[in-house]
């Protein structure tokens, strides 16, 4: 999965907040991929064209990328590319939730990947939420894992995108098979964007490896679990922070072989 | 106070410039804070009513983003939250001097945090600056700073805020008390973003410890300041520049606890 | 020349685009100058004035930033301070091949740089492109090295700027002048915002050089390509990949000293 990336170095058009674009950017570097960030009305179906996969970020929308990201998305549908959507802080605004909710309707989604908190807000209408984290009500726990495998099974039935909830454990679904991820480490929580990073790789394994994206959507989650896990061998030899720890966990996808990521990957396929 | 900050975990509001932004959302994560930026004007007195803090910061202001400043900043005023205003180049536009004026004319805010050439815009209308960086002309010194102590108490009399003068040496005052801090380091000011980070912690540190406002901005100044002395010795370890620093100083909030904060902090109170 | 931005600390103003502006900024600082980052067409002009150099950056162009340009363009022609054109992704979409052509004919540019495949999107109209990187059959070689300095210089005739082509190799040339500059390393291919980090160079050294022009663009050439050279050693004793390089890059300018760039700058001057 990861070497098609290289191989193909897909790229990959985002629609995306401007907290952690930077960190998007390098990191689809990092994997193979080449981004390309562009959010005016008059560029953007054009933009999609030349791409291989989009991602819609939703974590500093307004009212002028809001039209932009259904004209990419309708474009993306018509070419066949895949998108990601990445529901940032659905949940904590009506604007969001709304947003979000008529994307789902609107764009045929490959990938909807968000935190639990973001996730339930979706299918639920508003939720419990604590801004852009998970609401630690809805953590995802050894006990409450297999309804939330289910859950995310009906709503992939129901939207038609695998659905890819990511915490402590990460879950990617579609209606009839799931992934169970165990990588990462606590770390991860501890930078802003993590969640961004991982859809944009989504968007990147997903355009190298369209034929099958369950299984590229997986792979993506254990390649950001895995490199979370090594990035923080990283933090403790550099006596380091969080942010180093951003460096480092880009730094290791960068550095990451297929044979790697084969090795060090934990997951169940259910 | 910080101690607060990592028990309470604070959702801090950010309405702030694209450039800084990921350090802003970072360093709130270090010192045991969330961050949410949002600006779009549907969005954001929702998202101010969920947090218990709201920074503005005017670093690059625009006709979007300026009614969102003023509504969030009512919300807040409305809800008892604390309010930062980072007036960045002041000073340096009539947009930027009159937009920060207008602010504060009718936003109730806890601290206004800026240097010294910002400080003076906005107390004597147009003055000398030098962008988004003091004058050299105006910065404060041995000789100056009782002068400097005695116009920020007054300026705090008349607007109802703290004000926070920061260069190398940082100053905090109400109208009648004050702190005079000592830490920090030169290399702070060759690095974008400094003066956003401290405003955000300013943020953060007031919204943990609502009942000691003044405090909580002078723990916030010496926490940045012990910090980027810190952060110093890990750039003469690694033999890095201006940009590793910026990481370094991040990451010694993240590591920073309470005691060395005790054990650190240089401030004199007045 | 680098010795000249760190005595007059020219004050650069940039309408950039939001994946890079971070590392714009602190790079802006490491060399000696001093960035500032405003894109309100209320504004711009005003900002213009108290800077001595612009760089236009379009790689997240928008509706609102677009007659900000021009405006800002036409501000620093009437001042004579210098002003540099980055045309990220021209080539990609109509808008941002129209916008680019735009303002070469509204605004005189000291200076416009691109890869390859952006400049002659520009000279030729719609060329091939991958993005906002330059496409593999358009790249510089030794093969096509002196045509390509030849369409430079002509091209540099027509718009009356330098035109900088960089890549493997880079290119800067006058209608009757031209340096090829055999400094850099491929990692700087690795991260976003190179290209961003380099015009934003051009416009400190412009600013602190305004005699010589071609001179100073070639210096700030070399200094990119030299630094990121080092960098790369930074980085094999770190193990490090693409986002700690990024740092490093930035680093080496910081640390950067004339007598250094001196020794290390590989040109030759045709």
């Amino acid at each position: 999965m990861l070497e098609n990336v290289r191989m193909r170095a897909p790229l990959v058009h985002c629609i995306t907040n401007y907290v952690t674009v930077n960190d998007v950017a390098n990191i689809l570097i990092a994997c193979g991929a080449s981004p390309i960030m562009s959010d005016d009305f008059h560029e953007v179906a054009e933009i999609t064209s030349i791409c291989s996969g989009l991602v819609l970020n939703i974590g500093t929308l307004n009212q002028s990328t809001i039209p932009s990201m259904f004209l990419a998305g309708a474009k993306a549908n018509e070419l066949g590319h895949p998108v990601i959507l990445d529901p940032v802080g659905a949940g904590a605004s009506q604007l969001r939730t709304e947003t979000a909710k008529k994307l789902i309707e609107e764009v045929k989604f490959s990938v909807i990947r968000g935190n639990i908190s973001e996730i339930k807000a979706l299918a639920m209408g508003r939720g419990i939420t604590k801004g852009v984290d998970a609401a630690d009500a809805d953590k995802v726990t050894a006990e409450t894992l297999d309804d939330t495998v289910a859950f995310a099974r009906e709503l992939s039935q129901k939207t038609g995108a695998i659905i890819a909830i990511t915490g402590v454990i990460d879950i990617a679904a579609s209606p009839d098979a799931s992934y169970v991820i165990r990588n990462g480490h606590k770390m991860m929580s501890q930078i802003t964007g993590s969640g961004c990073m991982l859809s944009a790789l989504m968007g990147a394994y997903l355009a190298a490896n369209p034929a099958s994206e369950l299984e590229a959507c997986a792979a993506a989650l254990c390649t950001m679990g895995l490199c979370g896990e090594q990035a923080y061998q990283q933090l403790l030899k550099n006596e380091a922070g969080n942010s180093s720890y951003r460096n480092f966990l880009i730094d290791e996808v960068f550095k990451l072989k297929g044979n790697m990521l084969n090795a060090g990957a934990s997951y169940e396929i259910g």
